[in-house]
């Protein structure tokens, strides 16, 4: 099996930062498969970078090594971290991103090179270890364990008297909602409320609705979702990320 | 050589979906190349997903997989499928995508187990299917076979008295109406008329026409294509998918 | 290692066109590993297909295939290039795109097969020889030698009594202004002025301003960039490819 690197960034695919990343991959990991995440993750928003990682990372195997990068701080005295979980490898500037990781992870500081571009450490700090990874470097020659990585978890719902709170974590390209509510937290028959919508009770799927009609259902992931069967429910019910869910 | 799995959905390539349905197929095919065909067919539009399916297939070699989800009814009763033609498998909702393939293609039904989301099919029933089928499962292993695939294929062309008749049935990134008139069915010197619109005689490329104007030609993928040199036909014409073409 | 080919286009990834060239590529190299570096050039724009090209491909391993492709002039008479460079192979149409290559390039003119659509020379000509080369055929045995490669290379500085001029050479899509004056031309403390703004003198990153900030500072690829902290200096500024920089 050969190592597998995804990608997962908010360089966008129009310019050649992708593909300069790539290249160092590709030049200092021979036999690596390269697979992109996606590199859409808007500009700079931390909380999009962690939430895309959180639902991706697991998926893949053991053994994969993950370039998580979206880095608005570059070249500023924040740390470079290495990190591994559940044989997972990680690779991402220590802003928060990594967050998603289980308790038990290992962190480490990688020494950031004199020559390396201070834009653009994804290629410089980032591929490079990644590829040492792929490699099979261990990852503490790569850096220094560290204890207190930046952490900055996603927000979690809480329960008070009347039911479930939370809130939108994400907003899909189709205009779905995705909460932070756990699906078993809703008790059975109440009905959810987004924002001062009424989202009506858990349903199954887009299909138990009619076209155009809002409807909420525990998705992929296991959280609360509202959609608009063929439509957009972030439109149609002008809200976003942060909006209060009530279950 | 080793097993190669392509990805085509209207997932886009903002979300978490395109790197979950990844993590699964490197998870459980571990050997595969994946290579994106796009992710970017417009939400739902089962026509385009259709057509882009047809023009791309049998370009890569016997033995590919084919993933091809575009699902605006994941969860309802609808089947999923994989299929067999040609050397080439496929997966895909039963849903008109797999129109295109030759009438001699095999169709099975494959179960939906129950742990599966009822939202996204692509992660947990097509991508573990292509995964078996790219490690060598017999198709007959994974389903049962099946004689009333829905069928809903791209419409075709119609000769009358005074030339044949078309329409347009895909429009592309630069604008070009590509429509389903094939080169050979226009006699020689006939001016093509989209909608309104005299599109003159057939030409070569797009060199043979100055820029701005109007040209049609008989496209790569063998049928009358017309396009606006350096520009939109689409948007200069004001015509779209559907539109009517005489040659 | 097996073989890499990279794929820089300006197809887009909406449409078939992509998949049909990597069809052919996994169908003729079997084993060859496919990186997409974009397919986002603008339409047509073959200073931004160079310019991206030449960022690019020497971050890739010797060895590697390029296959570059934005041909406005496909089906002209334009001719079809084999190209190799510091042990890096390429291939695209001869209306500059290769211009960035070093002095001691070697160029081919490929053969243009009379079955290769008018319109794709992507899918039919230049698939199909990047293919070969991948698998290992000597460039000679593709075409024939030429000395002429049509040249269009990017502008570059001009140094007069009171500094150094250059220009836009590329936006990207955060925005920023590369330019074509290396950092090294810049003397120490002098102020960069881009258009009518004053950008400062050259800072390290992005975080050495405050947010919304026009910062000026050496790029990834070595030449001054000006950018806006967490902003668009393109939209800021209101200036694009072409504009004028003095440092």
């Amino acid at each position: 099996m050969p190592p597998l690197i995804t990608l997962l960034t908010d360089f966008g695919t129009a310019d050649h930062y992708v593909g300069e990343v790539k290249g160092v991959l590709a030049s200092q990991a021979h036999s690596a498969q390269l697979i992109d995440v996606t590199h859409h993750v808007p500009p700079g928003d931390l909380r999009a970078g962690q939430f895309i990682l959180s639902r991706v990372w697991h998926r893949f195997p053991p053994g994969a090594v993950h370039l998580v990068v979206v880095d608005p701080g570059v070249g500023t005295p924040r740390r470079a971290l290495a990190a591994q979980a559940t044989g997972h490898y990680f690779v991402a500037p220590d802003n928060g991103l990594l967050s998603c990781l289980p308790a038990d992870a290992r962190f480490l500081s990688l020494p950031i090179p004199v020559t390396a571009a201070a834009t653009f450490h994804a290629r410089d700090v980032f591929a490079p270890a990644a590829a040492q990874i792929a490699n099979g470097t261990a990852l503490t020659h790569l850096g220094s364990l560290i204890t207190d990585p930046y952490r900055s978890p996603l927000p979690t719902p809480r329960v008070d008297g009347t039911g479930v709170m939370g809130e939108v974590l994400y907003v899909d390209r189709f205009g779905t909602l995705v909460t932070n509510i756990p699906g078993g937290m809703v008790e059975p028959g109440v009905r959810i409320k987004v924002s001062d919508t009424d989202a009506g009770s858990l349903r199954r799927t887009f299909g138990d609705v009619e076209r155009g009609k809002v409807v909420a259902y525990v998705g992929s992931g296991g959280t609360v979702e509202i959609a608009v069967r063929d439509g957009s429910a972030a439109r149609l019910l002008g809200v976003g990320v942060g909006a209060e869910v009530r279950g």
